[in-house]
């Protein structure tokens, strides 16, 4: 058996975490933009005398933990044994805040849920995927995001059904810069004292943008949480000022070595920076079986 | 100014009415599904001495309270004085069941929020649709689902943001008939005993959807609630009896003299009943700024 998915990449702006005992409770607050690039995820099945799992992310057979776990969910509610084959086909990078690991476990859930003729709803499939990304420090508000698509506010943290969300109209096009290497999520938030910091300023964050939200306040804010938060890397700060020299308003995507701007007119940035550089419309729709 | 906005159009299978003190936690849990046929509303404004409100659904100026109420809602929130035209365009009927009501306070709300320039979320624009609903009567679950889009099961009731809905992967067309004239949502459920039973029904409803939620199930599930309801009309009831008799399950749209279908095939349909027939798609986006 066969199903396939496309699951939209999130680009975080500014975030605050809340952590939790239960981890359909644990996630994050703040806000971030879908965007209609993300990850293909394509499942290929049949039933075998033991159950095995092989994951490839763009060709890369590996461990893929996330996409992983909630295979593994997945398959704990079949009642038969299979061999299952996930071919992951990424648009945009990983570990550079794309949100492509929540889009992987979304998409796996999806699929296989499809694939297995399980009848899952759309929030049970982001709870696994959740949980895939709470038990493995890769995301925290990534998955209800995903689920939702637009220019999306975290008002609660938690997996879809939980956490709560809103939207602000927006239809400006995203452009994204990678400017560095890869970054763990996990190393960058083990501090205790940073944390603490980085929960204060995500949370007056979320305040200010509810007060006017609208894309530029959006925009705004993010900026003021990156420079505020020290989160920003080298090649991070100096893309950003060299955009704002060229009065392009632009922000660090949360978390990656990568930057991001809203325009309406994306050629126009096309020669502004001298790095691989992605270009995508909001994605309204959300993950969806394909 | 001008501004415009699309809101699809929901047709309930079946619900389960929870009433509130506050308006924003009342409404009702139950499941339907967006359907790509809703209302389209166009905004004309300009600043005038007195602030002035005209709308028209479909041609006919009138009052039009639930538009009425979400305009005036949005007028409060602007600093001037207009003079307001919201002009409806409806691809669905009123009073049959289709959240017509639900889908012209949504796009009023939305529009308006543009044609003014205030930075309403969706959320904002969803809580003045769902009062604008339940202080009218005309509606209590629509509004939240014609945010979402898709194959919507209200999980708890009330606007969007309070409210928590999760959505059934479905791809199935929607087939409608009409076959007879307008109900008037509130005459049908003044009589206390009735909501009671109606309420037992809805809440058994959802929790066997929720023991396999597919589109199959939710078909099935809303046939046995229009049945043991008693809502339904001897028209609904024999346009039923007629389209099982051709093997076509079918159910009746909450609440309207009106009946529906999930079919792979509308085309298949089109001479099956001699009513007033439409053919729509899933709508998975939810009302938009257009």
């Amino acid at each position: 058996m066969r199903a396939s998915a496309f699951v939209p990449g999130h680009i975080t702006g500014f975030f605050r975490p809340m952590e939790n005992e239960e981890p359909l409770r644990s996630g994050s607050m703040g806000s971030g933009v879908v965007i209609n690039k993300g990850v293909y995820t394509n499942i290929s099945l049949r039933e075998a005398d033991e159950t095995s799992l092989e994951i490839y992310f763009n060709g890369d057979k590996g461990e893929h933990p996330v996409s992983g776990f909630a295979a593994k969910e997945v398959l704990r509610l079949a009642g038969a044994r299979y061999k299952v084959e996930v071919y992951h086909e990424s648009e945009v990078p990983i570990s550079q805040g794309f949100g492509a690991s929540a889009a992987g476990a979304l998409g796996t859930a999806m699929a296989l849920g499809r694939a297995l003729g399980l009848p899952l709803t759309m929030n049970k499939c982001g709870e696994i995927a959740h949980r895939a990304e709470i038990a493995n420090k890769t995301g925290m508000g990534d998955v209800i995001a995903e689920c939702r698509g637009g220019l999306v506010v975290r008002l609660a943290p938690g997996a879809p059904g939980i956490g709560i969300v809103d939207r602000i109209p927006c239809d400006f096009a995203i452009v994204a810069w990678i400017v560095g290497p890869p970054i763990e999520t996990k190393t960058l938030l083990k501090d205790d004292e940073k944390k603490k910091q980085i929960a204060s300023l995500g949370e007056k964050a979320v305040e200010a943008l509810l007060k006017h939200p609208d894309p530029e306040s959006f925009m705004r804010i993010s900026r003021k949480f990156a420079m505020d938060s020290g989160l920003m890397s080298e090649p991070v700060r100096s893309a950003v000022k060299a955009l704002e020299e060229k009065h392009i308003s632009a922000s660090m995507i949360m978390l990656g070595n990568s930057v991001f701007a809203l325009t309406r007119d994306p050629e126009a940035l096309r020669d502004v920076l001298q790095y691989p550089m992605i270009v995508a419309e909001i994605d309204h729709l959300g993950g969806r079986l394909i």
